[in-house]
């Protein structure tokens, strides 16, 4: 008899929330041309974290969206150590609410070379095109009032995905049930970023002078890509992020490689050597201790995982490659920490290349981490490579008395960063999110341990012993940290849904 | 008797030489403000090869120069190929003169990077300094009429040392000579290329098409830097060169380095595993065949070589490193091929610097030849090395099926090249041209079985029949085909002077 009545009460239950989802999506689409103008407007400020001047513009952009979007005490929360971007917050009480939700995305962006953005395009003067450059959409003009617009369409611009389309979707996610007069069932708050793509190195700060303000059951992390199958992903858990950069150094002056080549050291080839001794065959990093702090996946994340949809054929075709760097399913090598070359620079190549052995070698490292790994312990064991390969390192441009002493010399700098994270699959109020997004699709979602790309969740977690998950809406071809990034409106108008679902979080 | 009578014969001809050196001194220190500055004219014109209109408008100044300096049947010689930076040719007959010497030299440079240069230094306007900037040097202001200038001043621009300053040095040689109703003892011919440092590719042609009006018994070429230890040097070779651009291929897009890192390849990654395995760690090239077509120095080259100054201590101090390439004298090396890493890029490092896995990576690699190489051999043996480490080769960007077939793909450019050449050290109008450069001085120069930069002298050889020989002017830290390239004024004059002398051409 029980059995019957709760099935009764689910089925008004889910009937209901269905009703309540169809206003969500007509509010979306009646009000297609505002959201998408404020959405452009918001996309014109550039937003690279270390433009102080812009990430000023972009706080108070966001600021008077949220107000007019009914979002009561908004303010900048700033860290202690001045001048850094602030967090923009917001919030709204429901009466007779006991649970708290603090939704999180991030305004700024990653460092842009407009140089290397299709013709036409510029990183902050975004533009809708009526699918991806690359499946041949066109340009379209910006939809007219009460106009609506396929979804398949893109906005390309820095930040369209990464992560300004979580600011947007989250207020709007809100703003569509106020106008529908649908209360959340929860208290919320809104914790918008301004320096994650810069590594958050005052998030710690900010989110200890605001405990208390900041107080929550869980935090919901609009960010990255949805799952590559299409299907929408709930996250328990991120890699953590940290850089090395390591420069080589050659002669004091570029020389003609005629009149010393074979006899003058070339850091370029240096530098390609050190690289190189990092990696075996099978992609697998050979620093000493590399893997050694990882703690292995739980049963349920492994079966977690073994539920995931594999697309490593569909990704291997889309992205024009036979073979994986490390043969294992792309979900398995995301659950292991990972050294990537970002970028390396020596000199010149092409039409500016020259006769020269140039004077230094850059490489820009980039290390992902995962639960057990600690990020200044997993950039001393890369450290410790660089001298076991003969080098003297130091932190500073080398004087001559090194240059005199030392055979090889290369100068590391380190960057921030910040450890991985992982929020337990049996987390109640995290299952209640997943079944939030489940409703909006009907479809359950995929319940992934952990995300390859990397937030500092983990320092949520330490500061206010909370535990994040990460609801992504990005397609997963959005080019994010790249030229060409870019969102499609589907995946848009969908976490509008999703945000507003789990506003409205069901039991 | 007959000695008596030739060591007599021989003090009047030194006494009489020396004479006639002093005019040529005093010529050059008379006209010093007039003479920097026609070389500061000629320097403001850009001189990029690839520059059609400034080409041209080079070559129309030297004419008018050439002209005014009493050069007679001044034109510009053309290759079949239209549009090619022309040769500007001119002569001077000699009544009674039996023998002919062409004189080179190259008024092209190599391409700049403006912004590399010290700050308010530009490659195309020129400026007197009192030093090196390095040793603390200051702009000075070019020299008023009839006033005289320390000749450790340095003239800062693109072509200043390499090899605009040779064009100045013969054309004024000749004028000295001139003025002082000096009559030469040779038929001069003049021959100022203009495209030296694009790789000289229309060379051929016109020395085919000019057979006749080049016909000589030597060429003399300025180009290159005098011996670190600041002797003059007589060089009786070049080494030849060729390049390749090496583009190593990862995702069709740029990928997050979070998302895909373990698991997209890295093109960073594989091309530094393709370079390093492209040397050993004693500085010697693995690749297979390498040293297999050099031919060995003769004894008189060997024994050439070991009386040629040491500088390795000195340029090792000035150039900042403790330990060489290749673990032997600088000289042996020279006499070796070279493969030198001139450029790498993947990406961007530094403040451009992106958490991302980049498309592809390029190295553009410098290949200089010895006497035996052969340029396309060369090249090719490089380009199966790489097929050895697994790589499909084209020479196109790989389409998809490519993409979907090879597990590493490298794309090769080709660039044209030529290989090295080598006068006997023996020859006989060669000594006498070392002997009208040591009357300049007083010492022996340097005879240097070869020079470690190129010049297409094989060409020469090739096509004329003819053995060329190099007398370099320039200091040897001119920092030629980089930022900052400078000559300085005292290598100028004696540069004039050694000219003068050679036309002077002693038994």
């Amino acid at each position: 008899m029980r059995t019957i009545i709760s099935l009764i009460l689910l089925f008004f239950s889910v009937f209901g929330r269905s009703q309540e989802l169809n206003k969500v999506r007509l509010y979306c689409q009646s009000n297609q041309s505002e959201i998408l103008q404020s959405f452009s407007e918001f996309l014109e400020i550039p937003n690279i974290a270390s433009d102080n001047i812009n990430i000023n513009r972009n706080a108070a952009w966001i600021v008077k969206y949220m107000e007019s979007n009914h979002i009561k005490n908004v303010q900048l929360l700033t860290s202690i150590t001045p001048n850094q971007p602030p967090v923009v917050y917001g919030e709204v009480s429901v009466p007779g609410a006991v649970q708290t939700i603090v939704f999180y995305a991030h305004y700024d962006g990653q460092p842009v070379d407009s140089t290397k953005w299709f013709k036409g395009l510029h990183p902050f003067t975004p533009k809708l095109f009526s699918n991806s450059i690359e499946n041949g959409g066109v340009q379209q003009n910006w939809p007219s009032k009460g106009l609506s617009i396929d979804p398949e369409c893109r906005i390309y611009a820095r930040g369209a995905s990464d992560d300004k389309a979580g600011v947007m979707a989250i207020i709007n996610g809100y703003s569509s049930l106020f106008v529908n007069s649908i209360l959340p069932k929860v208290n919320i708050k809104f914790f918008f970023e301004g320096e994650e793509e810069r590594g958050s190195g005052h998030l710690e700060e900010i989110l200890s002078k605001y405990k208390s303000l900041l107080k929550s059951d869980i935090w919901v992390i609009c960010d990255g890509p949805v799952h590559q199958s299409g299907k929408k992903q709930v996250v328990f858990g991120v890699r953590g992020d940290t850089h090395l950069e390591l420069t080589v150094f050659g002669p004091k002056r570029p020389l003609h490689s005629g009149h010393y080549g074979n006899w003058a050291p070339n850091p370029g080839m240096e530098l390609s050597k050190l690289i190189s001794s990092m990696k075996n065959d099978s992609g697998y990093v050979t620093i000493k201790g590399f893997y050694d702090d990882v703690i292995p996946l739980t049963p349920s994340e492994i079966k977690a995982l073994s539920l995931v949809p594999s697309v490593d054929e569909q990704m291997k075709k889309e992205l024009g490659f036979k073979k994986s760097e490390i043969l294992s399913p792309l979900n398995n090598t995301l659950n292991l920490p990972s050294l990537n070359i970002n970028g390396i620079e020596s000199a010149s190549v092409g039409k500016l290349s020259a006769n020269v052995i140039p004077t230094k070698a850059v490489a820009s490292i980039d290390l992902r981490l995962v639960v057990g790994n600690d990020w200044k312990r997993q950039q001393n064991k890369v450290i410790e490579h660089v001298k076991s390969q003969g080098f003297y390192v130091t932190e500073n441009i080398p004087t001559d008395e090194e240059r005199a002493r030392y055979e090889k010399i290369c100068m590391i700098s380190r960057s921030d960063g910040y450890n991985a994270q992982k929020t337990s699959l049996d987390n109640l109020i995290a299952k209640r999110v997943a079944k939030a997004v489940q409703l909006t699709t009907g479809e359950s979602p995929i319940l992934m341990p952990t995300l390859g790309g990397s937030l500092p969740l983990y320092v949520f977690e330490k500061v206010l012993n909370t535990n994040p998950i990460t609801v992504p809406i990005a397609n997963h071809d959005n080019n994010q940290h790249a030229e060409n990034e870019n969102i499609k409106l589907k995946n848009f108008w969908d976490g509008i849904a999703m945000f507003a679902s789990i506003m409205m979080l069901p039991k």
